[in-house]
């Protein structure tokens, strides 16, 4: 078992040289093998408002020049736990949605095939839905954990079927969901009726919302979501706008009265145990960013879920 | 009893498609009767620092076009229990802070006689003075709860004795605020002296200051606030600056060490027992906002404050 | 014939006071006839780089507050010579590119059948296909005038045949343009191949290029378009990206050596001669837009086209 | 005659150290005596449109820090000819403009008789009334050069008769100007009506306008204004919108097509035969600025005009 | 004993006029004595990632235009109790680390002898050294309370033993710090490695870190630090980082996760009976920034910092 | 000889898809031979003012995604004539100007080696003397033609004998500079003293001013460059603030009045028949850039650098 190769040493190369990777990683190219693939797909045609995210994966990438070696909040050196990589962008094409959730199964598919875990940097949150497909055909139905805002099991937009509002209403149609472990946290705002929130729970999730963890905390919000997910399969679905605005304005469906980034980040530390298949962060849209500050929030996303993925296969392989 | 008129059908006509009224709401010459008024008042001569609110009602539009008609933190659907319009903006003298304060009473008197509750989208907080004149006409003195970093009960400045710093001053010494019902919530931040803290008790306000929030919590806060008010005639009034910078950068006289978006609109929503006869959210200036983060912010306040309004409405309608 | 009905008196109403309508002119539903209509068409779902145009016609109506009636440039009152109204938005399906091109074709044919002329806001280029086809229903083919740093006239792109870089090649196939007398004018940048110079002079395109200007001069290129298009029914389409970036931030496809808006405005001035049938202004994506310099920009652009229209209806009716 | 103090030693403080003066220079209190002085005036309450000038006075010191000592272009040395201060802001009044123009004129008064000349940088172009009113009491009634996009000689906008769209119409009226030998430079955009040039010739001025520039070029238009103006002692007001939004984003009522900086610079480098006795540059608006491209414009535009001045004091006392 | 000279009079001279000093302070020029100086050290040369704190001492004087007399959330009047000044900056060499160390250390110790304390604004963290070598001849080895998202207890980055990342280090081994009474506070993110933990120990510090505020809240983490500084002198060192990106987004090294400023203010309040003896604010970099919200609550910090010296002094005085 | 391997094919992967190199172009680890290399140098160490040019190579490579194969301009396929590679970034000591400038030189060697020719983008322009060592070993004395706003040829800054001032000046007394066939272009703005102008003479260089293109035309100006540089090897240096701040707000030392990038492309197409060595695009500084506007340009002039190049090298090999 040989050392996994690591970011750029900052001590070499400062961190705003070199071609931006995520957190310096070598690309997946430059490897014999992986266990992690952090990769981009930018594609943003499902979007409702205001588009953008389609170049949310070079922003993050951008973003994360400064992410060092060693997580103290886990205890973990996720890049030594296991070859952490990053697998370059999906190409989806930007005007087709039904061909670029095709393409994008494909290669979730295909990247799933030769790496252990896969983190996904968005794009909108249509592909969640192909993403999903691609690895509950590896690990069977999956506890979905969903931060957001919205609770994005509307039905149809426009006629469409599969947009950024619809992924897990399709996902749970389709069987992908283990309805009794999935769960949305942070979600907030004002919805079309009454009865989307009866719907949702129909399709099998329950909700901590926004006004939950206001008025309870985040202790209990974690202790609520724990239980919910239990020891199923974990897919994480982090979709940035489910922080505040004020910590997350490059996003496209912004909603006041969200979470911090401390909290968010709290909340994923506190899911170590947990098995974690899977995960994607999306709707970063950058031209509504400023100082990279969503891009930073994301990034620090990415590492933590990178690190839970990594600490489990380290220990796995008794590192 | 016929349906009120909503907003445009979004699964016909984009968010971000028509011209924009408050949440894509009809205009006030659309519908034959209204019930809850949204209303601009663009004008901001009389700010002591950085200018622009008279910008705040089209940036407040703008950024209510995610709205949705049903507010799940209430459980009401606002739009179904009244008929909400957007009343347009009411046309202030640039250059006349006294021609500007009288024309603003009149056109406030004059719509508070066609519908029955305003909420207002300033503008600078000199508008709350012939905003609260205009109340008080229909409803007696009222309970002003104050939400802001400011007293905004200083006397003069430059001679001026009607400014955005000098309302409720203004307010109490007419007669117009019950000084026994009337507090301030959120304030931080130097003042000129000890003195202002005395004026302001003997001008009938008590504090609920960003201090003690961040030490007592927001639930003790609220508990407070609402003894404070008690079932008076309730008048809220809400400077957007009341927010942390982060949560509202684009306003004129910001201060460090606010509240969160979350916890406003917390507090909001735990009025719903009282008697909401009017309110205001002023001094957003959108030249000094990024990403509409200020903008989202106010409109999901002035949402907030609808669907108060709304559901007592609709409650004694019976519907 | 009664007087049109022009904008919101500013000596009344402040130009930042009211819902913005372009140049505050009334909407076509508060008219009983109309002469010009300005048209939004918040689409974007064809452009292949940064997106965002959807919010166009929001941005350049905000951007239009400061339009005044009386155009010195072309010695014209326009809202005087004839009745202009803003038309609102064409709702276009943001997910589907063919039934949002048919849906605009249906509206602006329309649209073409209740006023004389249009101008109509993007929106990303793509529109232009459905908005020549109306226009060709009406005027029979017409000399395209295509203000662009792009062609315009490739083939496909990602299998799609109708997008933003697209238009021109599928108008010119369905001989909607005239192909004796169409140009393109300010194309610079770098291109696939040479093989798209010889494609497009094939589809009926002459070209005043970016680097014809800066060499030759401003002069010579309004003496040779007017040249190319002769006496022939005019449709002038402007993709702000015509602009230099210092100029236009606020688009989608920037390029470097773009034209400056005095010289943008000089062109179309020139054109007072013309028989101008229909216009677009596209490609304004406010996102990158600073200060409104790109909104102002196309604000402008629109303001001189309406005025062309109108003094040829009011030469018409002897005014 | 003692050697002048000049700025501040860059090659001992840093350019961007030290309490921000104009071009780093000594202020008035610091100096035995001076001759030109550079003066502040944050008023913007005679706005029509985006307010914040206010704050241009800061900007615009703060965007002088690069300013170095010798102009090549002019081949003077300015700080070395005569003794230039920064004179810090006039305080003025923002809630009566009446107030504040009274205070601008005696505060100008006082100033004009410590030094030679003046260069005032605002605040709103409201300020060149009560500056002009200071100036002819020294030097009787000048030729005005004035740069704008606006001819600035409405009569009253509402019922206010001294705003930032009036101060040449007060002017002319008062007999301040020279009305053979007055001309505006750089004007465009719309205008109220035809009337408004017929009572801008009555009052004196004769038009160069941007359309003007663009088609006969610069060289014709410093002619035509060198003639107009002659040998009479020249007052130079420089609205800042007179550049094209590109080069001045940081403006309240941009207008497209305007001039570009060289093109200004050049314009006043053409002017140094002629006796300039003051000079303002107004209407920057830091809100809207980027970068500090307006900001540097203005400071360039200012060091132009001090040039001058102090080329003309230098060489009367035969340095 | 004479009155302390408080700021510039805002009834007299409104806030946004005048030449920026801190909180509109005197100069130490133009008084006879002074306490406590505010002094800037524009230096960036240290930094690692992304520079331009060297604008950040006449940013932080730009943004304290609004700071008031009278704080109330100390209840100390701080320009009463004590003569504050703004004493300017300190030039630094920018291109030569070793250099600009040793003449801050040289002019800090000069100011230290003219006044009796010092809170100075970078200028990047590398001025701690300095700093901390100044204060510690007057006062001997001081408690540092370091506020920062880093440890900043590196030990050399590109052979450079000084640089904004190891100040502490350096302090620490040159015997400056109380190895028994240090604490950082809100460090979070990635680090290079876990020895960077054990080192950080052993260097004298303990931590509060962005993790234990979440969890245990701010009240448990005043108790820690003030247990841990004890009745030492007290020397505060505040990276505006440690703040969120939300609340500071224009500083170089952003991490997310941290304090919002209103915990921040409220965990410096606490310190009123510790022995101040010096503090800096730094890493203000205001490239970055956007509507001055780095830059109010960096002038809002000083303003807490000068408050705790000043109450100080007052009280020793018998103020 | 094999065809080169040219950008990523836009009509597979989108062109906001995939890691950012220059123009899409392979990396030079990812082909077997290189003819023209891009290669970034992230130092800005030696920057007298806004530093943050340590962020160009990055964002000039995310601004040129837009790049397409072929060069109408010029009628040349660059990418088809050589093998056009992005080589990297140079790592460069940020801390120590002397070690960097020595590592520049070394890499600059090294990759001069390995390809026939350089393109750099900067870092600020200290990197030019290494980079001219470098070329001179290969190529003997070379003529330089520098486009900036600045000379560039002061002696010391803070002692400092190499920062982004001084470049030129120790080229020349090294002798790497043809001291009859070099040229400023475009210089503007104040200097320290007349004696600037004499020295830069002394050392070799002419100077067409952006007011001499202002006065005289581009077209003069390509004639009095052409025949300065004649028929010596060419080394072209780009300080980006050649172009005014509306062109290039994103850079170091802006000054007014400068150059459009439709000139300066306009100049560097005139140079095909001159044999140009090297090149470097510097001090484009991102955190003051606006929608990549100026990073647009930097990465067009960059374009048509290896233009000119490519087409030698294909001419040469009688493509």
């Amino acid at each position: 078992m040989t050392e996994p190769i690591g970011p750029v040493d900052a001590s070499v190369t400062p961190r705003y040289a070199g071609i931006a990777t995520f957190a310096r990683l070598p690309r997946i190219e430059d490897v014999p093998d992986a266990d992690i693939a952090v990769v981009g797909i930018p594609f943003d045609a499902g979007v409702s408002y205001r588009p953008g995210a389609r170049f949310g994966p070079s922003h993050v990438r951008e973003s994360s020049r400064l992410l060092r070696p060693y997580n103290p909040a886990q205890d973990v050196s996720p890049f030594a736990e296991a070859q952490v990589v990053d697998a370059g962008d999906v190409a989806a094409n930007p005007f087709d949605i039904e061909d670029a959730v095709a393409a994008i199964e494909v290669a979730a598919t295909d990247l799933g095939s030769r790496v252990d875990r896969i983190v996904t940097v968005g794009g909108d949150h249509t592909i969640a839905l192909p993403l999903l497909r691609a690895v509950v055909k590896k690990h069977g139905p999956v506890a979905v954990l969903h931060f957001d805002a919205h609770l994005d099991t509307w039905d149809t937009y426009f006629g469409a079927p599969v947009t950024h509002g619809t992924p897990f209403r399709r996902a749970s149609e389709e069987g992908l969901i283990d309805l009794t472990a999935s769960c949305h946290v942070g979600t907030r705002g004002p919805l079309y009726s009454k009865q989307d929130l009866v719907d949702d729970e129909r399709l099998g999730f329950s909700i901590v919302s926004s006004v939950d963890i206001e008025e309870r905390g985040i202790e209990a919000a974690i202790a609520r979501v724990r239980r919910r997910i239990g020891d199923r399969p974990l897919y994480i679905s982090i979709d940035i706008d489910v922080l505040d605005p004020a910590h997350a304005p490059g996003t496209g469906t912004p909603e006041a009265g969200g979470m911090t980034s401390r909290e968010l980040l709290r909340m994923l530390r506190a899911l170590s145990e947990h098995h974690v298949v899977g995960a994607d962060v999306v709707e970063v849209s950058p031209a509504y960013d400023h100082a990279q500050v969503t891009g930073i929030a994301a990034s620090h996303v990415v590492y933590e879920l990178v690190t839970l993925m990594a600490a489990q296969i380290g220990a796995a392989r008794g590192r």
